[in-house]
């Protein structure tokens, strides 16, 4: 196919749209490839439209290659399967809810999941059926809060999303090592920078859920990966590893000092320096010292609970990695009426034992092991206690990761330390189980005709964001950088020569590649300077140009690989140059 | 590619679906091809979905050969260009419309000529541009009151939509006809029977509009084509021939008859006969006689007037007819209370000479032209005038097209007589004008530097539809018969004998027509009887089944094509008989 500048529907700008911040934005925006309709929501034009074409066929190979099976459910869905699962509620102001003209309630599916199971429910009855791997590459919305960065979170987008059904957990093993294999072929094809994470702590299994991300600095996600390589998950998925046990006999008994305005990390530095506090013998450190964080945990459709989270007093707590540590319960923190209402609670020098002794359940670090001895809060206002040890000065209920991860913190696998990075999710697969066939009751026959609840595996790809993820991993200060597999065309021809035997020479060359099934971007416009025309490449990144210049009349011609070299290729080697450039992406 | 019928995300019905009243439904939901998610909104299952993709690629492979460029809206879309055409209002209820989070209001895109222009003026300022032609294939939502027969008429459905912009008229009737031959090649490759109708009458200006209606019984839309193939159109854009005018000198004047009761056709033809009334020598016909219909017609903004209107006594009024006629103003039938109002009105007996006596204004049938006579009413109760003559007695104020048209009518360009066809809308394709260009605003500079604005035509195909009408063109009672180009497979492939040998070399078979490029449908179900084998190929409705069944042992296989004949074929030829049954198909 050749495609003319002259006539194709586009127009490159030189200034950066006013409401982009991050790079894709900004280029796929000038180079003409979205347009913005509304927040989150953008037109595809036609060069952004063929790159996602491109994008979706390399996710749909990938997907048909593990057996899964394309379909299509619709966008509009009516309430009824929603409200089965809670999710009509649940999903709060990021569903899109509508009425129809006689009133009834839908919405525009944010995620499909209630209908791939009703599905499967209604075609599938018997053991001999499963496995069963469905998917679909579907527009999708979600009322976002904050639409941001163009389509790297839009409103309406582009999902891959697949579930597998299988009759037992090692089947789901199975259809989610699959996925797994799938999606790093296709994120390897299409060229992204991405690292694997694990999404959730062990908690809930192994590695039951795993995150692709994209690394970049423009991302929303923090996640840790080792330096070794061998590891990385999101914070909140992050392990502490556990302190060492120690005896406990012959350590010293706790003793209280009085530490007058001692209530940040830098006053309690000071009084343990001004006072000569020691550990085993050294200077007592922040890390020696135990921070007693008082919040209410609520249990799913239960009242709020006191709770006391322990951890090491040199760490911020991060909320995030607290919660994802209690769910399905949420988290607050206690608020000056609480404190009020329990004056056992002494603001600034809360410590384990007023808990333990009132009946509020302790939570600690894993850092907080038996026979650890903490310098923390004395219940009393001024005062700290030093040399509480754990297993026998009080006892926690459990544990939690509550505390911050920092850069530098021992990996969990023991092998090197962690590195903080931020990442774009672009890929997240994970073991559902049995919460949506449970929901919708689908029982199945195995062989021995006993009715079974089959489990299932939830896998997405961002399409839609996938093409600004190259765009952001890619581009530089002159445009964008497709790779060979992605880009709307391969190769883009510009004619920079007014002798009418180059305009010629080049029609020739572009009519030669069409016919050798080679897709052209075609810069025939003729009143168009050689330097714009080289702007507007730069700018519109196809990853081959090929100029036919001042120097045709010598023979000689151009080619120019974006973001890399450039260099003159005689005219009667160009095709066999451009096929033979090409050829290792086709055969991938 | 194959695809086993043991692994398809598949289950075959043998009984219609209770909400099912058409074929198409009845069979694409029995064969597995859709499934019903709420009225009008509909899942594609993986049969489908193929289908529905082998469509999609036609049209846009010819949609492309004229030039257009593919992009793609959004389909939830805010509210302001809408309401720049107020469309937002004029839509009614057929519209879907939403809050988001910060109650903004939105709509699900019905279509999408706002945006289609709106995006030109962004991108487009000078005559240089032009002219351009843009589509997608796209989901669009209408909130039908009436969503019936499947995919027929959907509320989520896919549509390509086209826009043509160009700088002048010329330009304008070149991109219209562009398109008409698109959907020529389109339907023609999809092998629907269809008539191409006007489908507004010359009033718009010729050719500007016309509709793509698939014959069927099952369809909403009336068309009436001639006898010999030259004409079809819309009931509302057939023109009548107008009657001959004939000298008023030498008529007898007007008499007056006491008809006491006769205000049906019955009627008036008993008291015709009794009274032995005459026209030109003969005894009068019905089609001698006027009928006076009194409505009210309300031009956009103005209060309605008192209208009468004029047609032959031989013909029902056709609202849809008599509505199109006068639009864009609204007409209804006058009230009791009108009648009450305008005593002048004789009920049953209305002449024209009261209404212009009473300054009512007068449209005519066209065949009322200078110096035809009438009987019609005398403006008193019980009373008919017999040889009223038009351009003496009576002076029309215009023409109509009010009155129905009748199986033999003859046709409008002279050439045989009409017949009153049933069809489906497949397509539309339009001259819409500068009707939204207008509205946003779209100056683009001329040829001498002249602001101008650029005129539109719009072009719909109905994608999704067109699965629906092939299956209810070319059904039978035991299932869908698809045209190989549309055919999710077109060869299905079935084990029909117990001798592993058999099965064997059925799979030996289907690998050497996937290496071939040939998609196979592979019934290898081990389980299955012959007989449901069977019945399932033809419910599914590939054109070729290739049976390897109880004559395989003598080298002989079977292969049937759907709806026509079934052969014997020597297992060493079978490859090279399938491959140029297809072959046709495959170069077109």
């Amino acid at each position: 196919m050749i495609t003319r500048l002259s006539t194709l529907f586009l127009r490159t700008l030189r200034e950066d749209p006013a409401d982009a911040e991050v790079p894709s934005h900004k280029l796929l925006v000038r180079a003409g490839y979205i347009r913005r309709v509304a927040p989150g929501v953008y037109s595809w034009l036609p060069l952004g439209w063929k790159t996602l074409k491109k994008i979706e066929a390399i996710v749909r190979e990938e997907m048909d290659r593990i057996g899964a099976q394309e379909l299509s459910f619709p966008a509009l869905l009516p309430r009824e399967p929603y409200e089965t699962t809670n999710r009509w509620e649940e999903y709060g102001d990021a569903l899109f809810r509508l009425k129809d003209r006689k009133k009834a309630d839908y919405l525009l599916g944010p995620t499909h999941e209630e209908l791939f199971t009703l599905t499967v429910k209604d075609l599938y009855s018997s053991y001999k059926d499963f496995p069963v791997i469905l998917y679909q590459i579907q527009t999708k919305y979600r009322d976002e809060e904050r639409p941001r960065a163009g389509i790297l979170r839009g409103r309406e987008f582009i999902m891959k999303d697949s579930y597998s059904f299988n009759m037992n957990d090692e089947g789901l093993a199975e259809s989610y090592s699959l996925h797994r294999q799938a999606y790093q072929r296709i994120f390897d094809r299409l060229g992204v920078n991405y690292a694997i994470c694990q999404a959730t702590s062990g908690a809930m299994g192994g590695s039951a859920s795993e995150e692709f991300l994209a690394i970049s600095p423009t991302g929303e996600d923090t996640f840790v990966s080792s330096t070794d390589g061998s590891f990385a998950a999101n914070v909140e998925a992050v392990v502490t590893q556990p302190g060492t046990p120690r005896p406990i006999e012959g350590q010293p008994e706790p003793k209280v000092y009085d530490t007058p305005g001692a209530s940040t990390m830098e006053s309690m530095l000071e009084w343990m320096q001004r006072d000569g506090i020691e550990v085993d013998g050294r200077p007592a450190e922040l890390s020696d010292t135990l921070k007693c964080l008082i919040v209410k945990v609520a249990q799913p459709g239960k009242e709020p609970e006191l709770t006391g989270i322990l951890i090491p007093g040199d760490r911020e707590a991060d909320m995030k990695r607290l919660e994802a540590s209690l769910e399905p319960a949420t988290v607050e923190l206690a608020s000056d009426e609480d404190f009020a209402k329990n004056p056992f609670l002494t603001k600034g020098f809360v410590g384990p034992r007023a808990l333990a002794e009132n009946g509020v359940r302790i939570l600690a670090d894993p850092r907080v092991v038996e026979g650890t001895a903490w310098i923390t809060g004395a219940d009393e206002k001024d005062r700290h206690v030093v040399g509480l040890v754990c297993g026998r000065d009080f006892q926690p209920d459990g544990s939690i990761e509550a505390a911050e991860i920092k850069e530098g913190d021992p990996a969990p696998d023991g092998k090197g330390t962690l590195t903080l990075e931020r990442g774009i999710e672009i890929g997240h697969i994970f073991q559902l189980g049995r919460k949506y066939t449970t929901a919708f009751d689908v029982q199945i026959l195995d062989e021995n005709g006993k009715r079974t609840i089959p489990t299932m595996g939830s896998y997405g790809i961002g399409v839609s964001r996938l093409l600004a993820v190259l765009a952001e991993q890619r581009h530089d200060e002159r445009g964008l950088n497709w790779p060979v597999e992605v880009a709307p065309y391969p190769v883009h021809v510009v004619v920079a020569n007014k002798d009418p035997e180059a305009g010629a020479a080049a029609e020739r060359f572009v009519a030669e590649l069409d016919a050798q099934g080679v897709d052209v971007l075609f810069d025939d416009r003729p009143k168009v300077s050689p330097g714009v025309k080289f702007k507007d490449a730069e700018l519109l990144g196809m990853p081959y140009t090929v100029v036919f210049g001042r120097r045709y009349a010598d023979g000689v011609i151009e080619l120019r690989e974006r973001g890399a070299d450039t260099r003159d290729v005689p005219a009667e080697d160009l095709v066999e140059e451009i096929l033979s450039a090409l050829r290792p992406a086709a055969q991938s």
